[in-house]
C-alpha cells in the first residue's frame, strides 16, 4: 500500500526542484524569504513527490511545536464559543494551531496540566483559574501563561481580562438612581474566577448605597439555573425584589422567563432583570438585556500578542490588560435615561 | 535558569526508582501493566526529578500523535459549540487532544487540510465537507476522517449524521395536517451541507403534499439573518406564509421576533415558525420552538469510536450511521396534535 511506502524527504524535493536542501527549507518556513520563482519551482516538486514539512518534528529542532494549549470551563456560558473561535482564527493567522482542554469544574486543572506539558506546547490560554503547583509545573517547563478574565492578586501571571468589577458597578449605580431598593444576585458556581468577582463588585457597590442584607442564590450559568434561581428568591420573601442582578446573561433570560410565566410578573416593570457578557442572545427581541457587553475581539487580540511575545522572549515580565466592558442599556430594567450603548466608565 | 537544563529522562527515573526503564515505560504507557507499588515507587520519583513523557517524541516512535484534528465551520450555528466539547471530552477520556481547526467558509478547506497534514494528526472529524483532492491526500497519508452531519453520495468517506431530511419530513407533514397551505423556508448558507439537506428535504415533502412554487430565501445561520429573512418574505407577498420553515434555531427565533416586532402578528396563530437543532435557546419560554432535536451526545460517541477504530485499523471500510433526530412539537407552531417529543419517524 502506498500508505507505507517511504515518506518523501527535503532533499528529494530539491533534487527535482534543483535547488539545494536549505532552499527548500527556506520556503516551507514561515517568515523566511525565498524568491517567487523559487517559490514555485520548489512547490511543484514538493507537490510532485508529495513532500510535506512535518510540522511535530521541525518542533523537535525548533524546540516550537507551533501548538499553544487553550483551556476552557464552563462552555454553558455562551460567551465563550466566540472567545473559541476568535482564539482559535488569531493564532491560526500566525501559523500556531490550538490544542484544546475543556473541563467541567476548575479543580479538573491539575491532570489536565500534567497533560498539556506532554504535548510540549508552546504556551497556554487558560480560561479556567490554575493554581501555584501548577504554575510552577509550566514555568518549570519554561511555558508561558496567559489568563483570560481572571487573574491573580500578585500579578504573577499575566492576564487580559474584563473589568467585571467597573461592569457591575456601573449596572447597580444606573438601577439605584432609577430607584430600586430591594435587589437580589443570582451567582455563578462558586469556583467561577469571572462570579466571584462579579458577585462581589455588584455586592460591594450595593453597600455603598447603603443597601445591605442582599440574598444572593447560586446558578451555575445555565437557563434552568436562572429561572431556578428566581424562584428560589421569591420562597425568600413575600415580595418580588426590585432588581436581580444575574451574573451571565443566559441566566438573566431564564429568571426573566421564570418571572413572567411563573408569577405572571411583568420585565421591567414588576422586576428588572440585568446580566452580564453581551453575546447573542442578549439581543433577541424577547429580552433585549440591560447588560454589560465584554470587547471580546480586543481581548482575544490582546491575548494572543500577549502570550507570542512570551513565546518570542521568556523573560518579558508579566503584564495584565484590564479592558472595559460596554454598558448596555437594554430594555430588562428600569434606567433613568435610556441611551446608547457606552463604554465604561 | 532551571528552564534551561537538562530533560531528566526516563533513565534517571528508573535509576532513583531502582527498576528498569522499562519498567518506567510501562507505567506511563496507556493501558499497559504495572504493579501498583510498582507505580508508586516509579511515579515518586518522576516527580522528584521532574521527569515527564514526551507525548509528541513518543509519537514519533508509536506513529501516533495522539491527537486528532477537529474541523468546525459556522460556528454561529449554536448547535456547533455543544457537538465541540461532547467530541473534546469523549476523545480526552481515550488520552487523545484534539487540535482544533475553526473556518469561516467551507471553501476554506484546502489550505486547512494542508495544515493539518503538517502536524501528523492520527485521524479527522469534519463538520465541513472536504472534497475529492483533499480526501486523496489525507488517504494517501493513512489518516482517517469521519464527516459529521455530512456525507458524500458514493459512501466512499465514513459519516455520522442526523437525518435532516427525516426531521423535515416531520416538521412539515405535521404543518401540512394541521392545515397550512402557504410555506416559506429560510435556508442556511449555500454551501452548507446540512442546509442544502434540510432544505430540498422539506421542499421534496412539500411537492408530495401538493405545495410548489415555495419562496426560499437564503440566511447565514445568525439570528440577524432570520430577522431580515422575514422580512424579505413579506416583501414578497402581501399576507405572511402560513408557516416558516427555518433552516436552524437561531434564524427561527430571529424569524419570530421580526413577525411579532415588525409586523405585529402572533406566533403561531398569524404564522407558524419552525427550526432544527434543539439546542439551549430553543428553550427559552418565549420561543418555545417546534423543532427538531439532534442526539448530540450518541452522534458524537458514535463519531469518535468511529474513528478511534480506524486509527487502529485503516484498512476497515467505510461506515455510515443515521441518527433519527427527535420530533419536538413546541409552540411556535399550530400543530395537529401537541405531544411529547418523540424520536422520528
Amino acid at each position: 500500500m502506498s500508505k507505507r511506502s517511504r515518506k518523501a524527504t527535503s532533499y528529494d524535493v530539491a533534487r527535482i526542484a534543483g535547488v539545494s536542501q536549505s532552499a527548500v527549507s527556506r520556503v516551507f518556513k514561515q517568515g523566511a524569504s525565498a524568491s517567487e520563482s523559487m517559490r514555485k519551482r520548489v512547490l511543484e516538486a514538493a507537490a510532485e513527490v508529495g513532500y510535506r514539512p512535518n510540522a511535530i518534528a521541525r518542533g523537535l529542532i525548533t524546540q516550537r511545536s507551533n501548538m499553544v494549549a487553550v483551556l476552557i470551563s464552563r462552555m454553558t456560558n455562551l460567551n465563550y464559543p466566540e472567545v473559541l473561535v476568535q482564539l482559535t482564527q488569531a493564532f491560526s493567522e500566525r501559523g500556531i494551531r490550538v490544542l484544546l482542554f475543556t473541563i467541567e469544574r476548575e479543580s479538573e486543572t491539575p491532570s489536565v496540566v500534567e497533560q498539556l506539558l506532554q504535548y510540549q506546547v508552546d504556551g497556554v490560554v487558560t480560561a479556567a483559574t490554575l493554581q501555584g503547583p501548577q504554575l510552577e509545573l509550566l514555568d518549570g517547563a519554561g511555558i508561558p501563561v496567559v489568563f483570560y478574565n481572571r487573574s491573580l492578586r500578585d500579578g504573577r501571571v499575566s492576564a487580559v481580562r474584563c473589568d467585571q468589577e467597573q461592569g457591575e458597578r456601573w449596572l447597580v449605580g444606573e438601577l439605584g438612581a432609577a430607584g430600586h431598593q430591594s435587589f437580589a444576585i443570582i451567582s455563578g458556581p462558586a469556583d467561577s474566577a469571572v462570579s466571584v468577582e462579579r458577585t462581589s463588585g455588584a455586592l460591594r457597590r450595593l453597600k455603598e448605597l447603603g443597601i445591605t442584607n442582599v440574598p444572593v442564590v447560586q446558578g451555575d450559568y445555565s437557563y434552568e439555573s436562572g429561572r431556578h434561581g428566581f424562584a428560589e428568591l421569591m420562597k425568600m420573601r413575600a415580595r418580588p425584589p426590585d432588581a436581580v442582578i444575574a451574573a451571565n446573561d443566559v441566566m438573566a433570560i431564564g429568571c426573566i422567563d421564570e418571572a413572567r410565566e411563573a408569577f405572571g410578573l411583568a420585565v421591567p416593570v414588576d422586576v428588572s432583570v440585568v446580566g452580564f457578557d453581551g453575546a447573542g442572545p442578549a439581543a433577541f427581541a424577547a429580552y433585549r438585556l440591560t447588560t454589560v457587553r465584554q470587547p471580546v475581539e480586543r481581548m482575544t487580540h490582546a491575548t494572543v500578542q500577549m502570550l507570542l511575545e512570551r513565546i518570542e522572549d521568556p523573560d518579558l515580565p508579566p503584564e495584565e490588560r484590564v479592558f472595559a466592558g460596554t454598558g448596555v442599556p437594554g430594555a430588562s430594567a428600569r434606567l433613568p435615561s435610556p441611551e446608547e450603548p457606552r463604554t465604561l466608565p
